[in-house]
């Protein structure tokens, strides 16, 4: 199977170039891969120039429409017919392409992939997940990063099947470690709603996860856990609460390097580990938002994505279309159902 | 007015020696400081030794029992006669002290001192607040961070003016920027009781306080809000979301510096940058949580603070009695509840 792989041209800070480069890279590292760059023609034509390789394994489509930074998702459901990102999407929803990528406003993208992909049978609401770094070698997936601002018990079940299939197609393990995000890790905290989520998980017999019970937001980069479940708010709060340290931590060290001649010399002399540092914080390393529980696939770029964190992004889709995530989802939702009544395929 | 304040000698990791030498720290800066210690007699007189120029502004109280840090909130109830922590807390129901200061086990404290002192008029819901660090030279205050698992319009109303009460104080502005905790800033981002509660803080005439709408979780640490308001489920999921990365990106940091002998030495050399990052970010800088909401002053100190740590969590006691925390709840109270029948004086 060669993934093709749809690519919002347009979306993404820089534009076709980038979005470009980036399915090039990934085209190096994996020869198979066939794209349908979807966008202002004129401008992927030129992108394409740099790279001749690529060209013949892609497809233009042209759209002459572009969804803003700053559009509603209302406004870009309603232009989705002729913009790239609803072309993309659309792709998918026809069968031409295997999954979308793309760089733009994030709830546009969202309330797209929704509308035109609908949730898998079993999915009451899909869900934002990611891929947050850790101190151990594997990152971490979380979920709901901030599809649904309020969830039910059910809701979280299921984004735990999403989320476990999601880290065993990305790295590998056979069972991974499933928490429950928490305010304490004792049985009784919370709301009725994760302590309802957890029974429901470890009541479910055979499951592809270890479910392990609760989990703190301080736990989420010790890479102790292999997939954190919340509810939107709180997982949108704990993505950004750790955008904004990871930025406010390394700009306090930047200050004190200045502060001294002496630290200035330091700094440059131990360049090579603050750059180690940058490196592991690189989001263009970690890239790939994946919208979880629809009929397809369909990946989040970072808007600020360099090529190396589109050709990440890229190979994201093509793997979770390669080792058939809606088909893992699917497997554990019936196991779920045939134990928990209150998890079963909703109609 | 010469505060003075009860200290739960036992709470903490290290016990009465330090709480003991915080609070002759605090002293040794504000000379009319007085003290009520509450625990084993025998343990704080042998601490008092350290500090001859203490004892003639301290008293003792003995208290048999000890809560410890896995007592349930419940348990640490039911023995509330016995333990330094209840003994401390009931000094300040009987006005025996003017505040109480522990280290202790931040659930039983919230409990004890919700169950003797109870909650003021108009506050249906006392909240945990603390400072957290910023990029600006004033710390933000954040609430709430744990007390309350779920909350409605009214108590985030109620926290946003104990936050800015608790702002002014500390800060000493006439009015702190105010902002709501959401995953968006436009209007129709996050749940019917954000809004909700927005909308009364935004029509409240004559608050002290500039109400400015929502903020996200990155800008915690910006210094661009003074207050920010929550409920205890995302505030303490914010909380332990900034621990863990600020944690995550000094463990990442120091692990680059040992990557390789150059960094090593650049490592050396910088010392003097790596220390002032470590005393920015260093909780005994930032030590004071508070129950704000309560008929009395109650401190919470880290765990693991030093002396340095449990003086500044006294001097925010002292502060916030001297410059009348309760009185100015009060009167922003009145004025909401002249506006807004949602947030009216609770009976």
């Amino acid at each position: 199977m060669r993934p093709r792989i749809a690519i919002d041209a347009m979306g993404g800070d820089e534009g076709a170039r980038v979005m470009v480069a980036g399915a090039a890279l990934a085209r190096h590292r994996h020869a198979g891969f066939q794209f349908l760059f979807v966008g202002d023609e004129a401008q992927i034509r030129e992108a394409l120039k740099d790279h001749p390789n690529l060209s013949a394994a892609s497809d233009i489509l042209h759209a002459p429409d572009v969804v803003s930074g700053d559009d509603k998702p209302g406004q870009a459901l309603r232009g989705s017919k002729t913009t790239s990102m609803g072309m993309a999407v659309n792709a998918v929803k026809t069968g031409e392409v295997s999954a979308a990528v793309s760089a733009g406003n994030t709830g546009a993208l969202m309330a797209i992939a929704k509308l035109a992909l609908r949730t898998m049978p079993g999915i009451d609401r899909p869900a934002l997940s990611a891929l947050l770094p850790t101190m151990k070698e594997t990152d971490v997936v979380m979920l709901d990063l901030g599809a649904n601002t309020e969830c039910n018990s059910r809701n979280l079940v299921q984004f735990a099947v999403m989320g476990a299939a999601y880290s065993r197609i990305m790295h590998g393990f056979d069972r991974p470690r499933v928490k429950l995000l928490n305010i304490g890790t004792e049985e009784a905290k919370g709301t009725g709603t994760i302590q309802e989520a957890a029974a429901t998980l470890k009541g479910a017999g055979g499951l592809h996860m270890d479910f392990l019970g609760f989990t703190e937001a301080d736990k989420i980069s010790t890479g102790e856990v292999d997939v954190i479940v919340t509810d939107g708010f709180s997982g949108n709060v704990a993505l950004k609460a750790l955008e904004g340290t990871a930025r406010f931590v390394t700009d306090l060290l930047k200050r004190s390097f200045l502060s001294s001649l002496r630290s200035k010399i330091g700094f440059l002399i131990s360049r090579p580990a603050t750059e180690m540092l940058r490196d592991q914080l690189d989001p263009n390393n970690h890239n790939g938002a994946v919208f979880l529980g629809l009929n397809g696939v369909v990946v989040k770029s970072h808007g600020s994505a360099d090529a190396k964190g589109v050709a990440n992004a890229v190979e994201v889709a093509a793997r979770l279309v390669e080792d058939s995530i809606l088909e893992r989802i699917s497997e554990d939702l019936k196991k779920i159902s045939e134990t928990s009544p209150v998890a079963e395929v909703a109609k």
